[in-house]
């Protein structure tokens, strides 16, 4: 399969792509250190990047910005950034690939698990999470030509939690969040949150 | 209790007031034709609206609108509409409301059975409703001095399906719907969805 996957930079991103190496053709999409760039705040540059990259069997989504803050520092332009490019960005992305996707193709979007379960400081980003759910699951049922539509809600990810100066323990390693998006993308299923 | 009620004028917030008359004192709100009115898609009225109506137990809001459209109609302003609207609306309503409910009231809005099972036409309102629910069970999380939030989640209401033509026998009454904002103001529940 020809797979795009978006935020090929980022940590999930890195895993995925080294899961889907065998048997796959991986287009690297990031904001600025790929040939192929998106803003996926944009959706006009969502469109121009999947005009160009043509037709694929497959779009991942392994990024988005979110902002965490405590509720009550939380303010109108935290939920606008949040809606704007973790939100709105994914949501795009599926709009847009549910028109350039090959028949019988999918999309996989990224969510989270504040979603369901919030931590003090997830406001905005459970919000988020929680609203490309309930997207995805709409597009899903709507989606034309046999196209499957998926998010994954990953768990907190040990490098990200690392990079913090967290406990990498309470996580789990990108390469073990990874395996959702394989079956994302190799399975049958549709309209399904996938949890890891 | 005092219980504010914005959406009184609304098929379910005539039915609430109604179910709520024993022991309680409703103030009403609404866009245009009570007393005390707010425009719920704007921050600053519902400041202005919830300092205007002083301390109360419970704030109620069964408002907020948002776009059906096929997939491939939604356009752009359909989704900044609602989530302006129906989503930030009631984002809104709780993050005022956490600073102005006495101790240990409640925060009840309104999401929708679209959330988790969607209809074709339903994408826009899928994500609101779901996103609604995800930053309620978060800010239930963070509620300071007792209070508690919670959502109700109506199924196709009886009344709104005849005005929109449609078989009004698929729907749940309004009076039925009000039972679970009854609940959710005389209950200990927080952080839920509850569903009809």
């Amino acid at each position: 399969m020809k797979i795009l996957l978006i935020g090929a930079s980022g940590t999930i991103g890195h895993a995925v792509a080294a899961a889907l190496t065998h048997g796959h053709e991986i287009v690297s999409v990031s904001r600025t250190t790929t040939p192929l760039r998106v803003d996926i705040a944009s959706h006009e540059s969502i469109m121009a990047m999947l005009r160009q990259a043509g037709p694929v069997d497959a779009v991942i989504c392994t990024t988005g910005a979110a902002r965490f803050k405590p509720m009550a520092q939380l303010e109108d332009d935290d939920f606008a950034f949040s809606i704007e490019n973790k939100l709105m960005g994914q949501v795009n992305v599926i709009r847009t690939a549910l028109n350039t996707v090959r028949d019988g193709g999918s999309i996989t979007v990224t969510s989270g698990i504040l979603a369901h379960t919030p931590s003090a400081g997830s406001g905005a980003i459970s919000l988020v999470n929680a609203g490309l759910e309930g997207f995805m699951r709409a597009a899903a049922l709507e989606a034309p030509r046999g196209i499957r539509v998926n998010a994954v809600s990953p768990p907190w990810v040990s490098e990200t939690l690392k990079q913090m100066g967290m406990d990498p323990g309470i996580g789990l390693p990108a390469a073990e969040v990874a395996h959702a998006y394989v079956r994302a993308v190799e399975g049958g299923m549709t309209g399904e949150v996938i949890e890891v």
